[in-house]
């Protein structure tokens, strides 16, 4: 057992009903703010796609962006960022996804991912994975491959493990019973 | 002079009249994808502030926190999000500022930053200034000590380097005639 990994677990803040009634919200920010918490993180995924020829790392706006910067950059990748409809300036590609009401849109731009080029997709925390899901179909649309994707936090009772495990899914800790 | 800079300043993009006419974008996606581009971005900057004894890394939502995470890492500090208003999920600390039309607001946790902490702040771009002051007043109300602020892009025509210059202002590039 990773002795680093329990210390990441308990530097996540829990927030119950938040945004809503119900919902355990898992807050890394106090995990990010604490430089041992910030680099252990970083570190354990990079010991697994070190060595895996990743070309280019793709972080989901906003909180993706944060992990994302330091696992490109420590990879020796390039980042890619994958944004909300209408923030990228350039030609972009889009993927349109469910919501529990309604459709929501991300895009990337469409010269950011080349054909064959291995990208892992990283985010934050995975709950119902509709918005990784989709992030792997927009890699997948520019030619890119998907090698995994990598999170901090899985909830595995949500769904979006599950729903992603076609890609492979790897977290750091899951919370069970949310 | 130092060979990185002029590589970095040719792997911007600018993109005419984008968000609206007259105005020329300098769109960092294209620096941040490339391998070189990223590395060469974060390592001019902790070339200048290893050894300063940073406890934090303040990075401005969304494109600040790639540049702030991968820097937070190297640097061995920790990383505090600046977000817009009403994204954060516990008690936060907020600051109005002035827009061309209008107010803005941004937030940052009440806990994300101890009195005397040493505060780098990091965005990718610097234009007018409003919401990077606007980010030194917030870490100043927590009592964090913004060491300086760092950017990849200047745009000193637009003024928002004079108006920081009490912080002090570093930039990898400029663009002047903006």
């Amino acid at each position: 057992m990773d002795k680093r990994i329990n210390s990441i677990k308990g530097k996540i803040r829990t927030i119950p009903d938040f945004p809503k009634k119900g919902v355990m919200f898992r807050d890394i920010t106090t995990l990010l703010k604490d430089r041992e918490g910030l680099r252990d993180s970083v570190d354990i995924i990079v010991e697994r796609y070190q060595g895996k020829k990743i070309d280019l790392v793709a972080g989901v706006e906003a909180r993706g962006f944060i992990l994302g910067g330091a696992l490109a950059y420590k990879l020796g990748a390039g980042f890619v960022l994958i944004r909300k409809k209408g923030k990228l300036p350039h030609k972009t590609e889009n993927h349109e996804y469910e919501l529990e009401y309604g459709k929501d849109s991300i895009e990337v731009h469409l010269d950011a991912i080349m054909k064959g080029d291995n990208v892992l997709l990283v985010d934050d925390l995975i709950a119902t994975g509709g918005t990784a899901l989709a992030a792997c179909k927009l890699i997948e649309k520019l030619g890119g491959k998907v090698v995994e994707t990598a999170f901090i936090v899985g909830l595995p009772d949500l769904g979006g493990m599950r729903k992603l495990s076609h890609y492979g899914v790897f977290t750091i800790v899951d919370f069970e019973g949310d």
